[in-house]
């Protein structure tokens, strides 16, 4: 799956996911998301307030700031903080199917979270296992 | 499967999610553990010394602390730091079985860390793949 | 699959992950590592740059420091920054499997991140499921 950001932060894609496992007619299994790069993870969050994603990106814009004298600027000031958010949020989610829907709870979203500044084409590895 | 949670910090889930592998009749295979919330996240942690999980909740309290002048705070001052350790622990753990035993290390536990305050109900959907 | 340390830090297990998948002859399904200890870890990150991991391993060592009045200090000052390095970073890690090769992408590597001082052997169970 592939998935166009447009800026730095989080971008749901509970819809793409919730599309895809539905086309493979698979009732009941285990989902699994694996994001392909170092500079944009993976993160279930709350879907319904805006303000959750804000803050969300604020404070990790605060833990692994962009001026710390790091010695990887190869890409720019926003290149290492990115690996690090990366590191610090993960690259894979493995969600029970059943009645062929990933179990998320009622407040769960699925979300790309783009570390880097400029705009970037990601792709997701999507697997499913069941029956 | 349901935890109540009573207060904020770690809970330790290791023998319930032992008996609910052993049910499942299936000696080896994958395990996968889903927290369905958004304000509660899964960690695997020493099982061993107290202190450690006492030194885990006091980090977690000043890594993401509850006055840093969230925008969303419809919930209470521990809304959003429960957010923000969420994200930064994760809801999902994956632990291969073998003979119907998941294949923990010998001091490792599952814990259901409770970011919230106040007690909660929360929800787990299990899963094991195998034969 | 057993893995030796010889110092804190992140040390590349793509290679022989890549191997013992090939060995399993299994074409399509899913890879599982899980890291069964408290003071290591698993992560994936930027292969190519060395800078990358010395700017991560100095990070992890500022945002976990070792002198921070921890009460746990059994094992040294190392003991409970390494506990919660792992808990930051993760010990589980599943990646789609096609073609029989891990779906990793162009720069990512697999690291075992090791947060204690001195050398450690490290157990690592591997689980792939398909066909």
């Amino acid at each position: 799956m592939q998935v166009d950001t447009r800026r730095q932060g989080l971008l749901e894609i509970t819809g793409q996911v919730h599309d895809w496992v539905r086309e493979q007619g698979i009732a009941a299994g285990l989902l699994t998301i694996f994001c392909r790069h170092t500079s944009a993870s993976l993160v279930i969050q709350e879907n319904a307030a805006p303000a959750v994603r804000r803050d969300m990106e604020a404070y990790f814009d605060r833990l692994a700031p962009e001026s710390a004298g790091y010695e990887h600027d190869d890409e720019g000031p926003d290149d290492m903080p990115a690996h690090l958010k990366t590191a610090l949020t993960g690259v894979q989610l493995s969600i029970p199917v059943i009645n062929g829907m990933a179990m998320l709870g009622t407040w769960q979203g699925i979300y790309l979270f783009e570390h880097r500044t400029s705009p970037h084409r990601r792709t997701l590895a999507l697997h499913l296992i069941g029956e």
